[in-house]
């Protein structure tokens, strides 16, 4: 009998194939001998699901296993309240990337059922938190999955910071701002920034500064269990930004203090068996496949 | 005797350097066979300076030189009215980098005293008019001397457009923008998001692309007389900005579209006779100098 | 009635889809008014063709047309004979890329229709030339549609030159070498090392370096007419090579310099009439399509 | 009294600067209560020093302290044989970078009289090691304290070959090759082919592809405990060479594997008290330094 006894759905609002998979789950899972829980929005979706519906908050606490159905972006939203719980979360793809959802629509009964046998794997994903640090005393502004982005809040004008990792300091800088990413986050944002791609399983941060005014400027990547201090400097008139996976948190000035760090509580993203972090890289990235033998 | 009688100056305000230049210059001039006219501004900075003063507009009209006291800063400020009246301009630099306004503070009488003397080198410096196509009429936005950035006016989102060439469709992207540069801009923002550097008496144009999602675009150069058309895509609720030079010229909405194509006049800018392009990039971007030979 | 007359065949060795390829297109050719004549080595692919054969060397003078059937490497292979007669060519793609070679296999009918209809855009491309300058005097060493590169005979050890660009000092630079890019080898080896996309028609040259040691390094753009001069440094036991499109052509020694610049006969390169650079492009490197209209 | 008590000098031939660093060196140790021993190659760089000689192999073995006299060379060519008897090492910069031997010349004695007074800290650096996988069989090549390189041995050819990651894999390539960098190594070789900069202390290993020919290649930082398998494709006549710290180790051939995973014994890098990896780099890369306050 599966471990998986109360399993929580997620669904992304405004979109018709998330609805789909949302009707072919609750069969599916109808058919087995667990309990289901809607979150609030979710429910809606699928008005007559005839289920429990709980808030998005009280959902991972009510639940041992989330279903997640969507993009990333859902899985990014999802991700706090799930990970402070310490429940395992899967996710079903209805987006265009899906590194963090990937299972694919058509295959969720045979991916499911996987899981629920008790063949998967699950894998820690580690997120960052936000705080501001004023007057000795640090505020919680946010958490991330992916990523704590500095940024001018008007765009087109550089902001100056400087950067201290565990209170050494690192440089000044003058740029479009700063990414300081997961390696979840190695494949989003930090990316397309040029930072590099960092294997989930990696315990460490990446610090990717966005558009440098210095060409000697590079990703760093330090240990995760580091403290990334950013000071904001003080030029004239730009109150530059902090986001968590995009959604702004703050908009600071100078001599402000940003500190981020990893929380404590990681997410635990479970795999259907074969999965390959890799394969998933390779198709989605480009990457070239198996060569040709000449004896094959 | 010279050729330039009657000589302009523009100084950049909120800088004591700056005032020091000007009255230098004052001192150097007045010794000259040459007529003074100062821009407003520019005559607040030395009240006692007791020459002729112009707004900024007729200034370029007036005069048959145009000296800048300021960074490159400055000589963007100047560049667009100076252009217009084909007059010629030479830059004293009193900020960081210096591309533009390659005359040293404390070179002020020997540079000019060769340039008085007809000791120069004029280059020709193109620049970009950037226009909204609606209704198949064309609406002038502004000029530039770097570059037109296409930016999420909100940050930390990307947008979406298409990029034409000469009517021909290049690629859409997904990005935070692109930047569409002038050899003389290659040296500014474009250089930050990964452009390459143009010689500037290229003929061409630059389009970098900010962050961009995929990871196949890359830096394109076309020719100089190319015409640039963006097409704003459909994303919900941004409203990228358009910007010239770092100034906010436009906010753009779904299907808006833009134009960018070079200037007829181009600016004309004057080096001292021993001005080196190469010399210039080499000590403000640290490139490798002279080798040291064995037998030298 | 055609304008081409005497149509030359090249096709690449050892590869059947080209030996098909030129079945094909001697059945086309043999339908219309035209002579034939095989290159000395093509002419063994297909046995019995039953038409002309001529040397290499010999061929394009002869022809008024040059077809030329396999990848970019055979075009290249063929560019410098053709370009020296200025008889246009037209390239059949059985490699994997084809920027160069842009009629697909089954297309051979209508496409060369269509061009013996004069239905068809010409582009010049431009070829760089290599010499040695030693006491005064220049030994031409080679030619190139894509690329000359300065690299380490010896693979894993940096080597250091200096870089002029008429006659002005660039800098010196350590490094894995330096790419001397026409636009047309701006999408071949320049890409890799991060040079940009330059479109064919123009008239510039892209100096990428190869791995630099220094972080400041860049590419450069310079006008298409420049001479670009390499000064080899003196480390000890390297003896660098350069190449000429892929093919070694010298190995230099401390002291050496070597010159490249424009060849002054272009390479004609016939396009299908509705040929687009940009198309192409976005085929090969994965650019992103038209965007979708919520009302189309 | 000092935990050091036998301490070993190694300086690098050739270089004046070496010799007045090793007698300086001498004269203050003969001060101390230590015995020194020099490496055979370094006593003749100095022949009337009076100690005792020994063999490189043997010198870590006797010593309880390694001073290396040179660059950053110097201290990879010694890594080796030290870190395999883990004895700590200290450098004396007579080279251009320094990023492993932080102590200035003209420091000698203060910095010295930290180490042996037990100021210092101890920084633990990685080494890879790299085998030949053939019939089952691993065949030691050789170690590395940067990185290992697979590289074309033939220069300007691309190679082809398939990366897996403990067992799992992760893409075929055609490039220049691919370098697999130590944190160490990551501000060497793999920084000029776009690698990301790592913190020493950080567990990882990055795979840094040099001139990839696929626009979607990126630097992966994978975790130091890794097994890296290289597998060489069937590319017709190159014979790729795998250097260790630019030595060439061996020549691959079609079908061969190579196995490259961190060694067992790490290096010792002792550091004087203030040592700090960020301003080493600051002012080793040109990176910004502290912004001036208003009110400093």
């Amino acid at each position: 009998m599966s471990q998986f006894k109360k399993i929580g759905l997620i669904g992304r609002p405004g979109h018709a194939g998330v609805v789909d998979s949302l009707h072919r789950l609750l069969t599916f899972l109808k058919s087995r001998d667990v309990d289901i829980i809607l979150d609030d929005g979710t429910g809606k979706l699928v008005p007559d699901h005839g289920q429990q519906v709980a808030s998005r908050e009280s959902l991972s606490r009510l639940c041992d296993l989330v279903v997640v159905v969507g993009g990333d972006g859902s899985m990014l939203n999802a991700a706090q309240s799930i990970a402070s719980e310490n429940v395992p979360v899967i996710g079903i793809n209805r987006g265009r990337l899906g590194f963090l959802t990937d299972v694919l629509p058509e295959e969720i009964e045979l991916r499911l059922s996987q899981v629920l046998a008790g063949e998967y794997s699950v894998e820690s994903r580690s997120l960052l938190q936000l705080e501001l640090l004023q007057d000795g005393e640090r505020r919680h502004l946010g958490c991330a999955l992916n990523d704590v982005v500095l940024h001018p809040g008007k765009a087109a004008q550089m902001i100056e910071f400087e950067l201290f990792v565990d209170d050494r300091f690192v440089y000044s800088q003058e740029s479009d701002g700063l990414i300081v990413a997961t390696p979840t986050g190695s494949t989003a944002y930090a990316m397309s920034a040029g930072g590099p791609i960092m294997h989930p399983a990696l315990n460490a941060i990446a610090l990717v500064p966005i558009c440098p005014h210095s060409l000697s400027s590079r990703p760093i990547v330090v240990g995760g269990d580091c403290e990334i201090r950013l000071v904001i400097g003080e030029k004239d008139s730009i109150l530059p930004q902090v986001s968590c996976d995009g959604e702004v948190k703050f908009s600071a000035q100078a001599g402000d203090q940003l500190i981020v760090r990893k929380k404590a509580k990681s997410l635990r993203l479970i795999h259907p068996p074969d999965h390959s972090f890799y394969e998933a890289y390779r198709s989605k990235l480009g990457w070239g496949s198996r060569l040709e033998r000449k004896d094959d």
